[in-house]
Formats: C-alpha cells, sequence, structure tokens
C-alpha cells in the first residue's frame, strides 16, 4: 500500500488542521493509502486521540524539532533533520513512503527534496514548485509557484521544460505553449534576466510563444507560465484573493457557473502542488492550509505517486536533454 | 482653460481609438479643457474629420516620428523628439498644456517626464507609477505599475514614500498602511533587493506595515502595495485578466454587487494613472486602451491637473525628507 509522509507541525494552523485533515483523508479513500504524521510525537498523539482516530491507517514517527517559516532552507536541512519536515522526505528516501507533503517552510521543503531524493537529471539545477492553474481557456501550469528565488536566466529555462513536461504528463496537453511572464510582449521588455531567459527560450526544446503578460495568464493564453517563483507566488496568492473577493461581493452564486467557479478557485480543492524534477513525489501544500487543504494536499500527493508521475516527468526531461 | 496633450499614435490600437477618445472627452465635458493631439499632422486631421469632429477644443500638432514598444526610452527621448510621446511632455513643459497622457511605450514616457518635466525632490530617483487598484476592502495604491525595472532597494522606499503622500492626497486616507510585496510575512523571505528593502522601509516616514503576499493585495490589507514596476505590471494586468474570465463565466451580472464589480474592475473606468514624484501631470494609459479608456485617461489628467495633485504630492514629499 502507498504511504504518504505528512508534516505534523507544518503550516500557519497546524498540528491541528494537519491531523484532522490528516483523518479525513483516510476516512474517505477507502484504504488506499496511509498517512505517516511526522512530528512531536506525544502531542500528535494527543491530537489523533482528540479528534477520535482509533484506526490504522494513521502512524506517528516521532520528530520532535519544529521549523520555522523564516528558516533558511539549507540551515534546516543541516541543523534540524529531526525535524517533521526534514523526516518525512528522509522516510521516503529510504522507502518507508512514496510521497511527503509539507505546508510548512517552502524553501526547506524544496531543499529537503532536492538533496535527500535528488533530481531526475544533473542537467537539472533547481526544482520548481509546478501548479495547476484555473484559467478563462480551462487550466494551465505555473512555474516557479515559489520553491526559488533570485533565479539565474537558464533556471528559468529550466523551469519552461519542467513545466512543459508536465503538462503533457499531467493535463495531456502535447506540445503545450510556453509563455514567459513579462511586463510587456517585446523581447527587450522586463527585468534583465527574463530578457535572457527569452533568449535561451527561442532555442529550447519547448513550444515556445514569446512573453505573456498578467492577463494572458488568467485568459488562458498558454499552457506553462514560467516565472521567478517570487512572481509566480505573487500571482498564485492573488488568485486566492480573487476568490476571497467574489465571494464576499458576490456570497455563494448558485448556477453552473458559480459551482464551476468554486470547484476550480477555491484554493483548497487544488490542495497541493509538485514540485518537479526530483526522484519523488514531493508536495508543497498551502501555508495557510485548513483541515480540507490538508485533505486534499494527501490525496493529491497519493495520485502523483501512484501514477508515478515525478517518474514520468523525469523521462521526459531525460529524453528533451539528451 | 486647462490643455491635455494625447500621444496621438501611442497604444496598440492608434490612432483611431486615441482620436476616438479625445474627441469623447471633449464632448462629454462641457469645455471644461481642450485636448492637443501630438501626431502625424495629415493623418491626425484625417481621423478627425473621418470621425467627424468639426468643434475648437481639439488641436492638432504635428509630430511624425513613431516610438515603437520596444524603443530603449532614454533612446526615444535623444533621437525621437518629434514624436507624439515627447512632443507631449515638451509642450507641457513650456507651459501650453497642463498635462500629458501616452498609451505608448511607458518606459519612454516616464523617461520624458523625469527628464522634461523633471522630479520634485532630487532626493526621489524615480518616479513610479501610481496606479488606484480595487480591493475588497475599498481601494490601494500600487506603486510601481510598471514604468520601472530592476530597481535598486532604496528606489523601492522612494516607491512607498511616493504611494504614501498619493493615498493621502488622492485617496483621503491619514497615515496610509504601507505593505511591500513578497512571498512570504517573513522579513527574510523573497529576493534579495525585497530584503533589503524591508530593512530600508522600517526606518522610513511610512506606516510600514511588513511584507504582504498577492492575496492581500486584493483583500486590501494595505492602502499602498510597494513593488517592482514588473510585478506591478504582472500585477496589475492580472486584475484585468479576471475582470475577462469574470465576464466569461458570469457574463453580466444585473445586480448592486455586479454592476459594483462592474464599474471598479473594468480597466477602462480607470483610464489613466500617474506619475509620482514630478513636476507636473504625467499620464500612462493602458496600451491596449480602446475608445473608452482614452476618454478617461484624459479625464483623469484633467482631474489630476485641476486639482493639482503632483504639486500636493511634491510638497508632501519635501515635507517628509526635511
Amino acid at each position: 500500500m502507498i504511504s504518504i509522509a505528512l508534516d505534523a507541525f507544518g503550516g500557519d494552523f497546524a498540528p491541528d488542521v494537519v491531523v484532522q485533515g490528516a483523518i479525513n483523508a483516510v476516512n474517505s479513500s477507502e484504504g488506499k493509502f496511509a498517512v505517516v504524521l511526522c512530528g512531536p510525537e506525544a502531542e500528535v498523539k494527543a491530537k489523533l486521540k482528540q479528534f477520535g482516530y482509533e484506526g490504522k491507517l494513521i502512524q506517528v514517527v516521532d520528530a520532535p524539532e519544529l521549523v520555522a517559516m523564516d528558516d533558511h532552507p539549507t540551515e534546516v536541512l543541516r541543523k534540524k533533520q529531526n525535524s517533521g519536515l526534514v523526516m518525512c522526505v528522509a522516510l521516503q528516501k529510504k522507502g518507508l513512503v512514496q510521497a511527503s507533503v509539507s505546508a510548512g517552510n517552502s524553501g526547506a521543503m524544496m531543499a529537503s527534496c532536492l538533496m535527500i531524493l535528488g533530481r531526475t537529471s544533473e542537467n537539472f539545477a533547481r526544482p520548481p514548485i509546478g501548479c495547476i492553474l484555473p484559467t478563462a481557456a480551462g487550466q494551465c501550469i505555473l512555474v516557479d509557484a515559489g520553491a526559488n528565488v533570485d533565479e539565474k536566466p537558464v533556471v528559468l529555462k529550466d523551469f519552461a521544460l519542467a513545466g512543459s513536461v508536465f503538462a503533457e504528463c499531467q493535463l495531456g496537453i502535447q506540445n503545450p505553449k510556453v509563455g514567459l511572464l513579462n511586463m510587456g510582449e517585446e523581447e527587450k521588455k522586463g527585468p534583465a534576466s527574463v530578457q535572457e531567459a527569452y533568449q535561451l527560450l527561442k532555442n529550447a526544446p519547448v513550444n515556445f510563444i514569446g512573453n505573456i503578460e498578467g492577463r494572458d495568464v488568467v485568459i488562458g493564453k498558454a499552457d506553462v507560465v514560467v516565472c521567478s517563483g517570487y512572481v509566480g507566488n505573487v500571482l498564485l496568492k492573488m488568485y486566492e484573493g480573487f476568490y476571497e473577493l467574489h465571494q464576499k461581493m458576490f456570497g455563494k452564486i448558485d448556477s453552473e457557473a458559480g459551482k464551476k467557479f468554486n470547484e476550480a478557485f477555491d484554493y483548497r480543492n487544488a490542495g497541493g502542488a509538485l514540485l518537479l524534477g526530483l526522484k519523488g513525489t514531493g508536495i508543497i501544500a498551502h501555508g495557510r492550509s485548513d483541515a480540507k487543504a490538508i485533505e486534499q494536499a494527501v490525496k493529491v500527493a497519493y495520485a502523483f505517486a501512484e501514477n508515478k508521475v515525478p517518474e514520468k516527468v523525469g523521462q521526459k526531461l531525460a529524453g528533451i536533454e539528451a
């Protein structure tokens, strides 16, 4: 059976929502997978008891150290090996679980997955978060949604490769259109790093459609949106803000369009996003996750692990680079 | 009478929408202001004739050179002094008009206003576009919405000062809350330049509330959102995309909320945004402006010039820096 490791103390509302989310996930999944909660054992077990879980599908592994949101990623990996975050990935490396999920420090999760699980290709420098976003035309992949910062242009090119194969594997889009997020369509617009990335992308083995703007992302002009993790994170969180603003202005709209909008735009339905270019399934969940979002993140992790999505992405990436 | 200079060939759909927008603006404003269209004279006059304008409130000044969207800003200023864009600002410097509007190359417009009109304070390096955005809580000021790129941290601090006084003068908010756009709330998150700006803002004479995220912008957590022109432009254009997506999904919602949403989110109602920290009113309109957006941009320019907003912002900026 597939097991999912879950960072019990990761996220703004941990451990309560994480433990509750884990319970909801196993209770609604007919025994398809088990969950391993990594965190301070006594506290996690007390929460399981408090929430009335007595089943066999959730185990607890003791990981007493805590990771703060502003801990430096590589410091976490070096100095906090007994944290829930690092423990999840270490269990995965040993083959005891098939995926790891954290709603905690996303940079630390990326660094841990990168260093412990390893990348699928030596040519691939920095794994980005590949996030599926709703658009007016359907869905697109956003890379990077926040794992990296201050990337060199060649890293943005890697994001494009990884996003492109992810769109093929996950969304089933052949030859996906790759757009570079910028402040104008012209080659010479935007930050120097984006202008350099444009030149690299012109010669990269992807279907590069040039620069796209913020509007184009939402409209669905591209299947893959490439940008720095900083900008990608702002963009992703704006989606969340617009959903909340919409709820505030219009309430629950009881029509087909209203249901479709809620389904697509409520960030909790996405649950978590996949780190791309890694040997294994590492899932970043939203720091603000509630129990529903954590439940979805665990289910997303299960789906990616079951369908061997990281392996497929890795094979395609290796094929492109050959 | 106040006159507004308008770059007749600036924007994706110029000159048609610019000329039509100018006609609509003067026809619906009871002679409050005149418009001076700067562009290739024969073509602009032919358009005026084509659209049936025979009044006295629109003049044409010949400016035969054209500015491309990817022309380098300072090159435009040096080599294309007979373009509509530069001509507008030059007329303003001479006192022949009281404001300039362009929907063309925004970097070139910023550079022209900066070099020809001058900044209000020598301490203030780079004028940003201060744009009024709707939020779930009301309105906020976005600085910079796209005039600059690859800014140094001290420039982001200047954006905060300018945005803060603009929020006071234009939105009437006392001691406005200034947020720095980032990918997490923690001081040590985000790009190096944003982290450095954070430290400068802690000691700046503004009501700095720390880092804010994309969600917080839309929710209305801050009165002033400070970010690079690159990110600000992406953010602004995402608003546009969400409006279009909303129209596509829900059509025209015929309720109070629906009307309020359309009024606030249709970018054409904003028309144009003010360059901050300049000796005079320089307005950047959207490159995709249609005639309605141009009409609004001209009216916005009139309002800023009539109310002497740039002068008030300049006085407050000087007061802060003293």
